[in-house]
């Protein structure tokens, strides 16, 4: 389809410095749990963005020196010459389809605890480095100011021969040295480094000038600032220092790229932020101070959003992180008018677990993200189907969605049953609760594609039983029937029924799915520790009950710890009211109360309540694929191939895995085994 | 020397199953992070046990499929023959010197969130993972058990051609599939493999017999099995099922390798299990129930200990991890009659956080540890001096003890100078704190050494000033003057000073070490994360104060999370008495409370107080250093070539750190960077 010309601006090149941006879709920097240890896969899933039409493509954040290395976190690493061979894959991959690439340029100063090189870290005054680790960071003298600014000079010049277009200088998230240096509270020193803003901006000032000296010539200069800490007066903002420091630096980088701070703000999650651009009302004045091209981002899925930031002044080219994973290929569907096409992101942050967790980035929406290289997956392509066979996929949530949708893609004859009234399973339920309306978008991507395709039948309000399946006549059976939460109290903390749940209302997430509501004074016991026992204490809270959220572990919500949520949760929950008790198990339960036990002492205590919601662990709905494969003389005699179970029906999990299963299933449907492509992986070398 | 014809019965040889082990030294598989992240690394690290006299070198565990991964951490791989190479470096190494090659394959099991290779976990039941990632374990059938034993038989295949003498079967810690099948809380299976021991204890039978048939007829068949989990009733007991197991499976192994569980407990730190051999009454009964060979751990670095327990017949090899770790030459020491030299483990488990944050091992008393590839440091060898000039140390605590020890052994004329009227610094003072008593190994092996060298003169309380340095005439001086708790509060939480410290008895944990403690209701502000602030609160309650611990952590001492340590401490700390308060900052003092703020909400409250302990951060002292170096022209004029600053006089850190960055000042010492080393690194191979 031809493009919708009201987007055509987005497709206007761009000058930065000396290079041209061919549109303005700028993938910003943004890590990947791949980084220097998997430098193939980190090439193929960048170059896959740049086929995908993405005009800039750049690294994760790529630490310039051993002095400075935040492992076991696995960023970029250009340390020196050695290193430029692995970047050579990504910037090749990146060329290859006209697009430019950046490198993200960082020392972490104090941020950095040098666990694995075991230097000291260093910081503009003498403190202890931010994580917990016994080390403290010393004070820089002019020496290190030296060797700093050495290092970033040589870490350029190794980058335009990694074949670098666009070359960051990294001030931003107060995890750098640079902005270290900019903030009075991290910089105590007298000297010529300290003290007025110029002073404190004098090094960035340094580095900028010397890296333009050194590659500007050929490559873009960027400099990455975040604009506002969101600490009001303890911090940088944009109606304070910020707009001095875009003031004295406004002509000295190519490319301005400005952001907020924290982490936990630049990359908020729907549930807290759930408008795009919602970082404009920071980063907007700093066009007003520069000529220069200025780069942000704020989850932009929408080409009307886009256009507007454009068209406003606000933005002249549109960054993404989390957008770009969800969807390598956004810019070319906007080209190619195939806008209502794009996989928007959730902005649930499970592609910032992979980081946090040091492990591959993965994707709620986009099951190939950090799978380009290993498994060869592509997210606009698949293999065609193997044989005419037709293929029913029971169930329409997260994973009968996706494995029927790519099914559909190779070409299956695909009929999709779904025993209730609305198509999407959990992705629609869960949709309807506080600050999770964006997980829909899982559901509309897929629905949207799958109504389109005359290769596939869609049945809503089908419950099938075993009969039904045997009696059908498709070949082929993938049962994606998802999982219920337990109401017995087993999971992580209890291997057997919590006693006496007889003797009080005892609720599930799925009874509060499903309408039904506990009311008076609630426990909710979550030893589930992800996103959903926070969510329901929210949503409980706002309907007018009085909420206890009792859990094992020391915090709410623990595992939103590495979507970048758990201390906004857990703030949110206690602004409104809700009583939070850590480290103490629900052990037993009474008609009036429920006893609990602390996890360090023993010690037990007694909870008055009026109903308990259990938020523990899941089972697989899989009654029927055990029930169809305990017969195999009767699937044979019906004619089924193969029954597979996929989903949460086969390991209850995220969205993202669910999803991930599906569309694994899909792949590897009629072909090779799960894990056949696993074992190859990226090696170190074993000779010098 | 000659060996003390006492030990004799250390170097008898063994017969273990078809292979001979030349002594009784076995170091236990133990995890260090090196794994397969780097190969080159690892096979150093072994080699050098190897050297030191260790009849056996055993891997970390090995994993021997994708499906049960536990990445981040970084232990062994060996999914199939492509791991085989790297496997190679390992047992060439150890073989190099005599001894015996061991690899401890596993399958974890739901231990396993498969956080890369993204399989669904398995379980003997459906389950939650055991990390709180929003993953279930499936229940495994009879296709996934036939599965496992042919992954496993392959694994000891793929191991007896990588050049293994012994191989695992190994059913520890609670993180193995054939242990979370033998627990009845997690097998609630009704087939062959639930229900009796006998049906639990099925898997590792089978797994057991194939893989002696496997490669029985080359290697021997170890079988690592954790005989208590120190839970009672509710798991496995030396008391109870562990002596059915250990007598069904009496003579199917060539080799038992027993401990306890979970890993917090078999490793435990000095601080909660003072005593060598504190395992011995749960495994003592093994023996009496198989005629196979026995080896066993307890932290021996005790020749008399070790000698004591095969005579009494409670073991037949002394098994060890972390004394391996401390000194790689112990069995060698013991042989050559010097057994007074063995580098002694503190039991601090700073070895311990390396593999919990996935980065490499390091070493309390041995700074070589980890450094065998990357520095070429061997820590019984040393470069010879590059000149004749002669050193001056200032400091004799950890690092400057460690640093005049290798400069001697260089052949350097060391002097070194102590403020104080004992040796030792720090180690010595915090020896005395409850629970550390074997810091003073630190010490103690290094003052032994030391007052051995005819090269080295030592002079106590010699407080040197300026003028002093400047006219003693040595050519260099090392600074190794330590550090000063903060008295101002500032650190992680505040960068200003707290307001209102003049109106409260204010104290630092150096007062207490100096024997100043305050009395009353004493509020301790830990906002350090180790253990100082615990201990000091321990301390405190057991003299009778009345004690509240505030942390902006959400738990006490929560660094000590990584040395295995946290749950014991706060559960100890709650016990005595100790008034835990998470998650708040002391942000304000008055004449009779300090003021706190929550983490979370902001919300402030008042705590009444008669006593503030500051446990924030450090300061170097340094003055010296600078006033020194601030003066080029009198180090000119009094003939002093280099002045430099080591240890918590440089950067602040653990009793480890300053040990490493004296050793490293002293491999430095006129000759290469604190950095050169580092650059080469173990990278992934970019081609396939």
């Amino acid at each position: 389809m031809p493009r919708d010309p009201r987007y055509d601006i987005l497709f206007e090149p761009l000058q930065i410095g000396p290079v041209t941006i061919k549109n303005r879709f700028y993938q910003v920097p943004h890590c990947n749990g791949l980084g220097y240890a998997r430098p193939r896969s980190l090439a193929a899933m960048r170059g896959m963005k740049a086929e995908g039409g993405w005009g800039a493509v750049c690294t994760e954040e790529v630490e310039i020196h051993p002095s400075s290395e935040i492992s076991p976190y696995i960023e970029g690493r250009l340390w020196d010459q050695r290193d430029i061979p692995a970047h050579r894959l990504m910037t090749e991959a990146v060329h290859q389809h006209g697009s430019l690439a950046g490198v993200e340029l960082v020392h972490n100063g104090f941020h950095a605890p040098n666990r694995t090189s075991r230097l000291p870290p260093m910081a503009p005054s003498a403190m202890p480095v931010s994580a917990y680790d016994p080390v403290h960071a010393r004070a820089m003298d002019l020496t290190d100011i030296k060797n700093l600014r050495k290092w970033y000079r040589q870490a350029a010049l190794n980058a335009r021969e990694a074949g670098y277009d666009i070359v960051y200088v990294y001030a931003g998230h107060c995890m750098t040295t640079l902005m270290h240096f900019m903030l009075p509270r991290y910089n105590q020193r007298s000297d010529a480094y300290g003290g007025s803003l110029e002073n404190r901006v004098r090094l960035t000032r340094e580095i900028l000038e010397e890296t333009k000296e050194a590659v500007g010539d050929q490559c873009a200069i960027a400099f990455r600032f975040a604009v506002d800490e969101l600490l009001g007066k303890d911090g940088m903002t944009s109606e304070g220092e910020a707009r001095d420091v875009v003031g004295m630096l406004a002509e000295h980088p190519d490319l301005w790229d400005v952001n907020i701070s924290g982490w936990t703000n630049d990359s908020s999650t729907a549930r807290f932020e759930p408008i795009e651009g919602y970082q404009e009302k920071y980063t907007t004045f700093v066009k007003s101070l520069t000529s220069k091209p200025v780069v942000g981002v704020g989850r932009f899925t929408s080409p009307d959003a886009m256009v507007s930031q454009i068209k406003r002044g606000v933005l002249d080219l549109i960054g993404a992180a989390r957008p770009s994973i969800a969807d390598p290929f956004l810019p070319n569907k906007i080209a190619e008018g195939r806008h209502d096409e794009i996989r928007e992101c959730i902005g649930c942050n499970i592609c910032v677990t992979g980081d946090n967790l040091c492990v591959p980035i993965r994707c709620t929406q986009n099951p190939t993200m950090g799978e380009e290289w290993r498994r060869k997956w592509h997210p606009e392509k698949i293999a065609p189907k193997q044989s005419d066979d037709a293929v029913l996929v029971v169930g329409s949530g997260p994973s009968g969605l996706e494995c029927a949708l790519q099914l559909a893609n190779r070409g299956y004859q695909v009929t999709l049953a779904e025993a209730g009234t609305e198509l999407g399973g959990r992705s629609t339920r869960e949709s309807r609760l506080p600050g999770l309306s964006s997980y829909a978008r899982v559901r509309d991507y897929r629905s949207n594609l799958l109504q389109q395709k005359s290769n596939v039948e869609i049945y809503l309000d089908s419950k099938l039983d075993e009969a039904a399946l045997l009696e059908f006549g498709f070949k082929h059976i993938l049962l994606a029937t998802g999982s219920r939460w337990r109401r017995d109290g087993t999971g992580r903390q209890h291997h057997a029924p919590l006693p006496g749940l007889e003797l009080l209302p005892v609720f599930t997430p799925d009874d509060l799915l499903d309408g039904n509501s506990p009311a008076g004074e609630v426990v909710i016991f979550d030893d589930d520790h992800y996103y959903m026992g926070g969510v329901l204490a929210e949503k409980l809270i706002t309907e007018g009950q009085k909420v206890t959220l009792v859990t094992p572990d020391v915090k709410v919500s623990a595992w939103t710890e590495f979507t970048l949520e758990q201390e906004k949760i857990q703030s949110r929950l206690m602004k409104l009211g809700v009583r939070i008790i850590t480290s103490h198990s629900v052990n037993a339960v009474t008609s009036d109360a429920v006893e609990l036990a602390c996890c360090y002492t023993g010690r037990t205590s007694t909870l008055p309540a009026d109903a308990l919601l259990l938020v523990t662990a899941r089972d697989a709905n899989d009654a029927l694929y055990h029930s169809l494969k305990s017969n195999p003389a009767a699937l044979a005699a019906a004619g089924i191939k193969t029954v597979e179970v996929i989903g949460d029906a086969y390991a209850p999990g995220s969205l993202a895995s669910a999803v991930y299963y599906g569309h694994l299933a899909a792949r590897c449907f009629e072909g090779e085994s799960w894990d056949a492509a696993l074992f190859e992986g990226e090696r170190p070398g074993l000779v010098n």
